[in-house]
């Protein structure tokens, strides 16, 4: 059987990022046929030419890869057939009309799951240390701890609730296990298969998640019935000396109730965000002011150090293309449309 | 066997903290005569006769405990031959010559470990995605991230190595282990089988830790021989990228070279610090002025919802005491005399 033909084509600073020597190796064990192009190009002009005459039936690609023709030839014995985008939104290099034509695409897909949970347990003992408070305490107001003043808390032993159980709450539990804590989550989709194997309680309701749990984490997915499903009354239920971490969607949570809600309960309720309403979030804002509130500007997805994890994503799917083989989570029209 | 008297003086808010319902319980179900006494004492000069009368055996208490009296009757059929305080320095409650004349002290001991371990964890996450960086940026400066100045990064397969093999480090392991990382420690004086339990190489020199680790945790112990055993050269050989955290002593590390290595790597080398050399850290120290540094003023310790932990200790000793047996861990004449 002839090996199917890959193209790479990345810029140096891609390559460096998102194939550093052991990920590269892998690539080279594949039984495929890998051509190099180095991007950028001179001009895209040649772009179609470069894609038809390397025989290419897939393409390795990210942020500076030019747009494929809507008019590529896709499947059959010569045409383009898988794109491994190793980036997230793939509307910028792929036309819809390819993958109506057949055209199977990736993108880095769940393999960001991981950094984002991590960042989810940062803003958790960042939020109960009162860490963001005392470095902007400790870098502009010359301040020492004040021992009444401010109260810190452990994340050991206790209740964690998260709303949404997708990929990325899955990977907080082991990160969340070592501290002994009673984990829940609500997402009536999620199977009890995956709560039974991950040892998390079901919970009833979105009330008493937020009533009954000492940390909550949101990660629930953004579309019109979630729109503000976190309301007053929800954060207001949360127990004292409670903590609300967002890295989910920021439109997902009511956020003019949530900064009420976060002034009335400066010594009780801590908060850590890393996503918001609206973004970038408006330099006048509120939360910007309120000392029980740690702010990152929406950086829980990949660093720059993890984008291999999404080339080992990817060449997962090359030894199943090399096998002729569907690949695995590829974007259906209906993701695309839905995609930002 | 008659049992034997423990008196518990406390004051209402200790109480409350050392003593949440789950944990009294444990303690009223000892084989121990419980009785209580209500600090603060309205004056000390009865202290002494209300030690004799209670006929207690055993005492626990905390900060707010007067002094034991020099000449009090320890040992023998009605002195008091153990004292669980639920706080860290015992020379404030316990005469030096109770202890050479045999009485038994215990104080939060290993027990406040785990919390300590919990701020490293969150000091190097925060570290490695800027977080102070962004806590003030974004409080302070009205800021949004910008793409480019900043770079974050995961702990995801790091190595790690940390100086200092005790039960801080030791309680770091299993809160690392889910990153996937490869950790290190350097500690001549651990024997193997701690480090092979635990699954961490052994470095081979203190050199050899800082130059071939990503992460580098500072928790050795401060004695004469390790007064600025982290020296500018040491500092300088972590790799690009890397990251320095301290959570043990102040001056173990020279701090006036410390911060000049991070003038000089201010874009590859990240430092996160809750001890310095002289505290409170003086107003103006230029760590302050750093935006590769993390700041927390010494709050590492026991946060106060994890007071109870070191009564879960006392009880395992009052176990003990009720068996006739020797309490684990007591403090002895060297330590006392070590002890700040």
């Amino acid at each position: 059987m002839k090996k199917p033909t890959l193209l790479i084509a990345l810029t140096e600073s891609e390559e460096n990022d998102f194939l550093p020597p052991k990920i590269k190796a892998q690539l080279e064990a594949l039984p495929i046929q890998l051509k190099w192009l180095r991007l950028p190009l001179e001009s895209s002009e040649g772009w179609r030419q470069i894609i038809e005459e390397s025989g290419a039936e897939a393409l390795m690609a990210a942020w500076a890869c030019p747009r494929l023709p809507d008019d590529l030839p896709i499947g059959g014995e010569s045409g383009l057939k898988y794109v491994a985008y190793l980036a997230g939104s793939v509307k910028k290099l792929v036309p819809r009309e390819l993958i109506e034509r057949g055209l199977q695409v990736t993108n880095w897909g769940s393999s960001i799951s991981r950094t984002i949970s991590e960042c989810g347990l940062l803003l958790i003992l960042s939020a109960m240390r009162r860490a963001s408070y005392w470095s902007v305490a400790m870098h502009r107001d010359g301040a020492w701890k004040d021992g009444l003043k401010t109260t810190t808390q452990s994340l050991f032993e206790k209740r964690v609730g998260i709303h949404g159980f997708g990929q990325i709450s899955q990977q907080l539990i082991p990160l969340l296990k070592p501290f002994d804590v009673e984990i829940s989550a609500y997402s009536p989709s999620v199977p009890d298969e995956i709560y039974n194997h991950l040892g998390v309680q079901r919970s009833p309701s979105l009330e008493a998640l937020f009533a009954e749990n000492d940390i909550i984490v949101e990660l629930a997915p953004y579309h019109a019935k979630n729109h503000h499903i976190v309301t007053e009354a929800l954060l207001r239920s949360i127990p004292a000396g409670g903590t609300f971490i967002n890295i989910g969607r920021g439109a997902v949570v009511d956020e003019a109730a949530m900064i009420q809600v976060a002034r009335d309960r400066v010594d009780d309720l801590q908060i850590g965000l890393d996503v918001y309403e609206k973004e970038p979030l408006v330099e006048d804002s509120p939360l910007r002011g309120l000392p029980n509130v740690a702010l990152l500007p929406h950086i829980a997805g990949p660093t720059k150090d993890r984008r291999c994890d999404s080339t080992r994503l990817a060449i997962q799917n090359l030894q199943h293309f090399a096998r002729n083989e569907a690949v695995a989570d590829a974007i259906t029209i209906d993701i695309y449309d839905r995609a930002t």
